[in-house]
Protein backbone atom coordinates (compact mmCIF):
# COMPACT_ATOMS: atom_id res chain seq x y z
CA UNK A 1 0.00 0.00 0.00
CA UNK A 2 1.51 3.14 -1.00
CA UNK A 3 2.37 5.14 2.09
CA UNK A 4 0.36 8.26 1.81
CA UNK A 5 -2.73 6.01 2.18
CA UNK A 6 -1.98 5.47 5.70
CA UNK A 7 -2.67 9.05 5.84
CA UNK A 8 -5.26 11.55 5.08
CA UNK A 9 -5.18 15.73 4.35
CA UNK A 10 -9.40 15.74 4.77
CA UNK A 11 -9.19 14.38 7.91
CA UNK A 12 -8.61 17.38 10.41
CA UNK A 13 -7.35 14.95 12.83
CA UNK A 14 -4.26 13.72 10.62
CA UNK A 15 -0.86 15.19 11.50
CA UNK A 16 -0.60 15.39 7.06
CA UNK A 17 -3.19 18.49 7.33
CA UNK A 18 -0.56 20.52 9.70
CA UNK A 19 1.86 19.32 6.59
CA UNK A 20 -0.18 20.85 3.73
CA UNK A 21 -0.76 23.56 6.05
CA UNK A 22 2.86 24.49 5.65
CA UNK A 23 3.17 23.56 2.05
CA UNK A 24 0.01 24.70 0.81
CA UNK A 25 0.82 28.56 1.11
CA UNK A 26 2.25 31.23 -1.47
CA UNK A 27 5.30 31.77 1.09
CA UNK A 28 6.35 28.59 0.61
CA UNK A 29 5.82 27.58 -3.05
CA UNK A 30 7.58 30.78 -3.61
CA UNK A 31 10.97 29.56 -1.33
CA UNK A 32 10.97 26.12 -2.57
CA UNK A 33 11.09 27.91 -5.96
CA UNK A 34 14.04 29.72 -4.76
CA UNK A 35 15.89 27.85 -3.74
CA UNK A 36 15.18 25.28 -5.83
CA UNK A 37 18.78 25.76 -8.13
CA UNK A 38 20.42 25.97 -5.15
CA UNK A 39 21.75 27.31 -1.48
CA UNK A 40 20.89 31.05 -1.12
CA UNK A 41 22.23 33.77 1.35
CA UNK A 42 19.26 35.40 3.01
CA UNK A 43 19.18 39.06 1.24
CA UNK A 44 19.55 36.91 -1.66
CA UNK A 45 16.82 34.97 -1.06
CA UNK A 46 14.61 37.54 0.03
CA UNK A 47 15.35 39.68 -3.89
CA UNK A 48 14.47 36.88 -5.61
CA UNK A 49 10.78 36.32 -3.47
CA UNK A 50 9.81 39.89 -4.48
CA UNK A 51 7.94 41.43 -2.00
CA UNK A 52 8.11 39.59 1.23
CA UNK A 53 9.11 41.20 4.30
CA UNK A 54 12.12 40.65 6.48
CA UNK A 55 9.94 38.94 9.24
CA UNK A 56 7.60 36.25 7.33
CA UNK A 57 10.99 35.08 5.56
CA UNK A 58 12.74 34.70 8.57
CA UNK A 59 8.93 32.80 9.76
CA UNK A 60 8.55 30.88 6.67
CA UNK A 61 12.27 29.59 6.83
CA UNK A 62 12.27 28.45 10.40
CA UNK A 63 8.82 26.84 9.97
CA UNK A 64 10.81 25.15 6.70
CA UNK A 65 13.86 24.10 8.80
CA UNK A 66 11.63 22.89 11.33
CA UNK A 67 9.44 20.78 8.98
CA UNK A 68 12.75 19.49 7.30
CA UNK A 69 12.42 20.94 4.13
CA UNK A 70 15.14 23.66 4.60
CA UNK A 71 18.60 23.43 6.17
CA UNK A 72 20.59 26.24 7.39
CA UNK A 73 24.18 26.64 7.35
CA UNK A 74 26.30 28.94 9.56
CA UNK A 75 29.82 30.10 8.56
CA UNK A 76 31.92 31.79 11.34
CA UNK A 77 33.12 34.71 9.19
CA UNK A 78 33.06 38.15 9.98
CA UNK A 79 29.93 39.08 9.81
CA UNK A 80 28.69 35.69 10.11
CA UNK A 81 27.28 34.20 7.05
CA UNK A 82 24.10 31.91 6.82
CA UNK A 83 23.10 30.10 3.83
CA UNK A 84 19.70 28.27 3.49
CA UNK A 85 19.39 24.82 1.15
CA UNK A 86 16.35 22.79 0.30
CA UNK A 87 17.50 19.38 2.49
CA UNK A 88 16.95 15.90 0.12
CA UNK A 89 13.30 16.09 1.57
CA UNK A 90 12.59 19.81 0.30
CA UNK A 91 13.93 18.89 -3.00
CA UNK A 92 10.95 16.25 -3.08
CA UNK A 93 8.43 19.51 -2.56
CA UNK A 94 9.57 21.14 -5.29
CA UNK A 95 8.15 18.87 -8.14
CA UNK A 96 4.48 19.44 -6.34
CA UNK A 97 4.87 22.81 -6.05
CA UNK A 98 6.44 24.34 -9.22
CA UNK A 99 3.72 23.13 -11.38
CA UNK A 100 1.34 25.34 -9.15
CA UNK A 101 3.47 28.46 -9.74
CA UNK A 102 3.12 27.36 -13.53
CA UNK A 103 -0.30 26.98 -12.94
CA UNK A 104 -1.12 30.08 -11.36
CA UNK A 105 1.56 31.89 -14.11
CA UNK A 106 -0.33 30.26 -16.78
CA UNK A 107 -3.67 31.13 -16.12
CA UNK A 108 -4.05 34.00 -14.96
CA UNK A 109 -5.86 35.85 -18.11
CA UNK A 110 -8.47 33.61 -17.44
CA UNK A 111 -8.90 34.04 -14.15
CA UNK A 112 -8.72 37.97 -14.68
CA UNK A 113 -11.29 37.76 -17.37
CA UNK A 114 -13.34 35.38 -14.58
CA UNK A 115 -12.82 38.09 -11.69
CA UNK A 116 -14.13 41.20 -13.96
CA UNK A 117 -17.15 39.08 -14.94
CA UNK A 118 -17.66 38.27 -11.30
CA UNK A 119 -17.66 41.63 -10.10
CA UNK A 120 -19.91 42.51 -12.71
CA UNK A 121 -22.22 40.66 -11.58
CA UNK A 122 -22.38 41.80 -7.82
CA UNK B 1 6.65 30.85 -25.96
CA UNK B 2 4.72 29.52 -23.29
CA UNK B 3 2.04 31.66 -22.17
CA UNK B 4 3.30 31.36 -18.58
CA UNK B 5 6.55 32.82 -19.58
CA UNK B 6 4.91 36.32 -19.64
CA UNK B 7 4.07 36.16 -16.20
CA UNK B 8 6.41 35.73 -13.33
CA UNK B 9 5.04 35.19 -9.38
CA UNK B 10 8.33 35.98 -8.27
CA UNK B 11 7.47 39.36 -9.18
CA UNK B 12 5.13 40.35 -6.25
CA UNK B 13 3.54 43.40 -9.03
CA UNK B 14 2.77 40.52 -11.71
CA UNK B 15 -1.17 39.75 -11.11
CA UNK B 16 -0.04 35.68 -11.26
CA UNK B 17 1.24 36.39 -7.84
CA UNK B 18 -2.50 37.16 -6.38
CA UNK B 19 -3.48 33.59 -8.06
CA UNK B 20 -0.75 31.49 -6.30
CA UNK B 21 -1.65 33.49 -3.20
CA UNK B 22 -5.56 31.77 -3.93
CA UNK B 23 -4.51 28.45 -4.70
CA UNK B 24 -1.47 27.92 -2.74
CA UNK B 25 -3.43 27.45 0.01
CA UNK B 26 -4.76 24.68 2.56
CA UNK B 27 -8.24 25.22 2.28
CA UNK B 28 -8.33 25.75 -1.53
CA UNK B 29 -6.33 22.30 -2.20
CA UNK B 30 -8.87 20.72 -0.20
CA UNK B 31 -11.79 21.98 -1.75
CA UNK B 32 -10.83 21.36 -5.05
CA UNK B 33 -9.67 17.99 -4.09
CA UNK B 34 -12.97 16.96 -2.72
CA UNK B 35 -15.15 18.41 -5.95
CA UNK B 36 -12.71 16.74 -8.16
CA UNK B 37 -15.21 13.54 -8.62
CA UNK B 38 -18.22 15.92 -8.97
CA UNK B 39 -20.43 18.69 -7.92
CA UNK B 40 -21.75 18.55 -4.56
CA UNK B 41 -23.79 20.03 -1.85
CA UNK B 42 -22.68 22.77 0.64
CA UNK B 43 -23.23 20.64 3.65
CA UNK B 44 -21.16 17.65 2.11
CA UNK B 45 -18.41 19.57 0.74
CA UNK B 46 -18.22 20.94 4.53
CA UNK B 47 -18.26 17.15 5.79
CA UNK B 48 -15.79 15.93 3.78
CA UNK B 49 -13.38 18.75 4.12
CA UNK B 50 -13.59 17.82 7.60
CA UNK B 51 -12.65 20.64 10.12
CA UNK B 52 -13.05 23.23 8.26
CA UNK B 53 -15.69 26.03 9.18
CA UNK B 54 -19.26 27.58 7.44
CA UNK B 55 -17.40 30.90 7.23
CA UNK B 56 -14.37 29.40 5.97
CA UNK B 57 -16.16 27.16 3.22
CA UNK B 58 -18.41 30.16 2.44
CA UNK B 59 -15.60 32.93 1.41
CA UNK B 60 -13.56 29.81 0.19
CA UNK B 61 -16.09 28.84 -2.22
CA UNK B 62 -16.75 32.62 -3.04
CA UNK B 63 -13.52 33.41 -4.30
CA UNK B 64 -12.78 30.21 -6.09
CA UNK B 65 -16.08 31.37 -7.64
CA UNK B 66 -14.45 34.92 -8.39
CA UNK B 67 -11.45 33.67 -10.09
CA UNK B 68 -13.44 30.86 -12.56
CA UNK B 69 -12.34 27.57 -10.44
CA UNK B 70 -15.91 26.99 -8.74
CA UNK B 71 -19.02 27.21 -10.60
CA UNK B 72 -22.54 27.50 -8.09
CA UNK B 73 -25.57 25.81 -9.57
CA UNK B 74 -28.70 26.94 -7.58
CA UNK B 75 -32.04 25.48 -8.11
CA UNK B 76 -35.20 26.82 -7.68
CA UNK B 77 -36.66 24.56 -5.01
CA UNK B 78 -38.49 24.30 -1.34
CA UNK B 79 -35.56 24.40 0.07
CA UNK B 80 -33.46 26.13 -2.13
CA UNK B 81 -30.68 23.65 -3.29
CA UNK B 82 -26.93 24.99 -4.17
CA UNK B 83 -24.45 22.80 -5.58
CA UNK B 84 -20.56 23.72 -6.52
CA UNK B 85 -18.50 21.96 -9.37
CA UNK B 86 -15.54 22.95 -10.66
CA UNK B 87 -15.01 24.74 -13.99
CA UNK B 88 -13.04 23.31 -16.92
CA UNK B 89 -9.96 25.63 -15.56
CA UNK B 90 -10.96 23.88 -12.14
CA UNK B 91 -10.22 20.61 -12.96
CA UNK B 92 -6.96 21.95 -14.20
CA UNK B 93 -5.45 23.08 -11.30
CA UNK B 94 -6.61 19.82 -9.53
CA UNK B 95 -3.29 18.64 -11.83
CA UNK B 96 -0.99 20.49 -9.60
CA UNK B 97 -2.88 20.25 -6.22
CA UNK B 98 -3.44 16.61 -5.38
CA UNK B 99 0.55 15.90 -5.56
CA UNK B 100 0.16 18.59 -3.21
CA UNK B 101 -2.01 16.65 -1.01
CA UNK B 102 -0.06 13.45 -1.76
CA UNK B 103 3.27 14.95 -0.50
CA UNK B 104 1.80 15.90 2.79
CA UNK B 105 0.51 12.00 3.12
CA UNK B 106 3.34 10.72 1.77
CA UNK B 107 5.94 12.59 4.32
CA UNK B 108 4.05 13.57 7.22
CA UNK B 109 6.49 10.49 8.70
CA UNK B 110 9.56 12.30 7.74
CA UNK B 111 8.01 15.68 8.31
CA UNK B 112 7.01 14.94 12.39
CA UNK B 113 10.49 13.04 13.42
CA UNK B 114 11.98 16.60 11.67
CA UNK B 115 9.79 18.95 13.90
CA UNK B 116 11.08 16.25 16.93
CA UNK B 117 14.44 16.49 16.49
CA UNK B 118 14.54 20.44 15.68
CA UNK B 119 12.15 20.96 18.97
CA UNK B 120 14.66 18.57 21.25
CA UNK B 121 17.70 21.27 19.75
CA UNK B 122 15.80 24.51 20.78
Amino acid sequence: MPQHLAFDVMKSTCPSRTSLARIANKWTAMVVIALSPGRMRFRDLRATVDGISAKVLTETLRDLERDGIVTRHMYAEVPPRVEYELTPLGHTLHTPLRPLGHWAEAHITEVLAARESYDARQ
